[in-house]
């Protein structure tokens, strides 16, 4: 039999996905399992975006342009403008999902063993990716005790090497629902000019910041243009994960040529889901406003249910719809696994995810899991009170 | 500024793309320019694919399973035993497009520096994919004067190196329309077999053969289960190359679950363009004997057409929609540009794609230039008036 590839060896596997067959056995024993795990919104996806694709006129779905059809980019470039992100059509490249414009990006600005830094707990798939371009990533520790703050600029200074030639950041950031700061955004900006780093800013979550904060985008520095490299996708904005539509942004051209060979090799991205894109960049304010304030109540509710379980920290997220919470156990891993094989609660259980697998570090996150509030209110009471008891009957337990 | 990659400097820029500014320009002239030199087919998707998309009923576009919807998978799986290909679901990653599929095929096989053989001229973007992946191209030629048949199995045995891990062929082929007969293929399964070598076999134009040959898959040939890798997409089966839909496919089973980890980083391929392409799967015999007989009608137009202009040889194409024609020019690129910088008649023009680019070795495709019949006919017969006068007129004739 052939060989298979050491990058295939070393790719991650999810640390979610190892749970899969015990949320599937928990199912079968009849038992409403709640899914905190995922990153998937029950909210719908606005009527706009589905009616553009059902009214299609089109009689051949065909191929796009590779950088996304020109009247799509034509019209993000004025959703980016109306936030202060002075871009137009030909800074942008549509991807197949924000995973794209990860892969482009780094395979664009890295070479085999260059080195990237990432505050941990970070995006499981970051680590995917890098595999993928051939790139090592360096974690820097954020910490549940500063509620994931950005570390310290001398953390990050300290482990800078020859090889360092990025930095990246997830803002608002998954998992811990982290907002960064202006300031803490022009701190690390500093860093990036003075050793000529990339910054790769993934800001997803964009929409979903809260308690009156702003989102202050990488792209709102001055002097920064060659250097950031924004990742975008429609994925959480208008709940459409499914419509595989990302963005790669900067102001770089020079880079932007370079990712466009990249772009034109794999021929387009999806037709479909641009035209929904499109006609999503049109959703009334109203939708958004009833979303913001759907998520700020799950997330009053859940945060306060868990500060009041013993045991139990939960930092208030001002962004995104995750959290990363301490929890009084011994291992998240087994913890996650225990809860849906051997535990019930009126017939219902949870699946949460590990925090381990969002820490680069070995051994960190073994008391923390990550919450997604993507549910509605009463399931997430229920996802609550499952937990609570469930932290109570636990054989690990460990105050 | 930080430095570019040198994967991305490596990345080749497509021969066509740098004939569109001429192309454009032509267009501003007011000329009419036909595109003999794309591969977007003017055949309408099958309605039932459109339909299933228009009357969708999901109210969220949510997160497919990153392998592919299983509803999906399971009713492609039944189509291919239809082709007597005997996989199942399980066999099957559904990818953003067939580009995808080689990514993937690529990554989890092959490690940096290893060398896969492609007989040239070869579907362009292999080179990108291969960049990307970090491997290296060895082409065996393969030539007009017999029609770009299989090189002999002898020549591919020269030029394996301990780091030949795999071959890659396309059948029927992109961009010379051979179609690789059973007997062609058997004998390369020997050599695969020899060498344990992976052997990925592109076959996104099967459905497209032709003078009642059958299409003999690579998935056909027994006792290679472990070491063929199926490369598919529905873009030119439905005429839907917009909706970025491919697979990969294999009987590997430990191959395949390594693939997984690649495909579970990015989430999953698009959501909307798998409903249609589920629902394509229905698409009735009628719409393919259509399709069928207008391509017979437009190849055997074309050929005609182009053996009788003085100096020129065109293969019959037994398959897909392309064919490589031997012209009577110094350089296919200068030629392909001149055309459509200097050069009309009635007012029109066309633009072919120089086969150059589809060459691996340096100086081959200079006398030769890849034509798609995707136009109607009325189309395809003015372009070959104007490629007849053009040929007579062109400065770099050379008989």
């Amino acid at each position: 039999m052939p060989t298979i590839s050491e990058k295939a060896k070393k790719m991650p596997a999810s640390p979610i996905r190892k749970l899969v067959p015990y949320a599937e056995a928990a199912k079968k024993l009849g038992r409403k399992v709640y899914h905190l795990n995922i990153g998937q919104p029950d909210i719908e996806t606005p009527g706009i975006a589905l009616d553009s694709v059902k009214n299609m006129k089109e009689r051949v779905i065909e191929y796009s342009h590779s950088a996304g059809n020109q009247s799509y980019r034509e019209k993000l470039a004025g959703y980016y403008k109306g936030i202060d992100i002075d871009i137009n059509a030909n800074d942008i490249i549509i991807t197949n999902g924000g995973s794209e414009a990860i892969i482009f990006a780094f395979m664009t600005c890295l070479n085999p063993g260059d080195e990237v830094i990432i505050p941990e707990p970070f995006y499981a798939n970051y680590n995917g990716f890098a595999v993928t371009a051939g790139i090592e990533v360096k974690p820097i520790t954020s910490s549940i005790n500063n509620d994931f703050a950005l570390p310290a600029i001398e953390e990050f200074e300290k482990i800078i090497t020859p090889k360092t030639k990025g930095i990246v950041i997830c803002n608002p950031n998954n998992p811990t629902g982290y907002l960064y700061s202006e300031k803490e955004l022009r701190e690390l900006s500093l860093l990036v000019k003075k050793y000529d780093l990339y910054l790769f800013s993934d800001e997803v979550y964009r929409e979903f910041c809260y308690d009156g904060e702003n989102h202050f985008s990488a792209m709102h520095i001055e002097g920064l243009e060659n250097n950031v490299i924004l990742l975008d996708s429609v994925s959480k904005r208008y709940s459409m994960c499914g419509v595989r539509v990302g963005a790669m942004i900067s102001k770089n051209k020079d880079l932007m040529s370079y990712a466009m060979k990249f772009a034109q090799a794999r021929l387009c991205p999806p037709s479909l889901g641009q035209i929904a894109s499109e006609a999503a960049l049109e959703t009334p304010k109203a939708y958004f406003d009833e979303v913001y304030a759907e998520y700020i109540e799950r997330r009053n509710f859940m945060v306060e249910k868990l500060n009041n379980m013993e045991g139990v920290y939960c930092p208030k997220p001002k962004g995104a719809f995750y959290t990363v919470v301490k929890l009084p156990i011994d291992d998240s891993d087994r913890f996650a696994q225990w809860i849906l094989e051997d535990f019930e609660y009126n017939n219902q259980t949870v699946m949460v995810a590990p925090a381990t697998g969002f820490y680069s570090t070995p051994g960190l996150g073994k008391n923390e899991v990550r919450i997604a509030y993507v549910l509605k209110k009463e399931d997430l009471a229920n996802a609550m009170e499952v937990l609570e008891a469930a932290l109570k009957a636990y054989p690990g337990r460990k105050l």
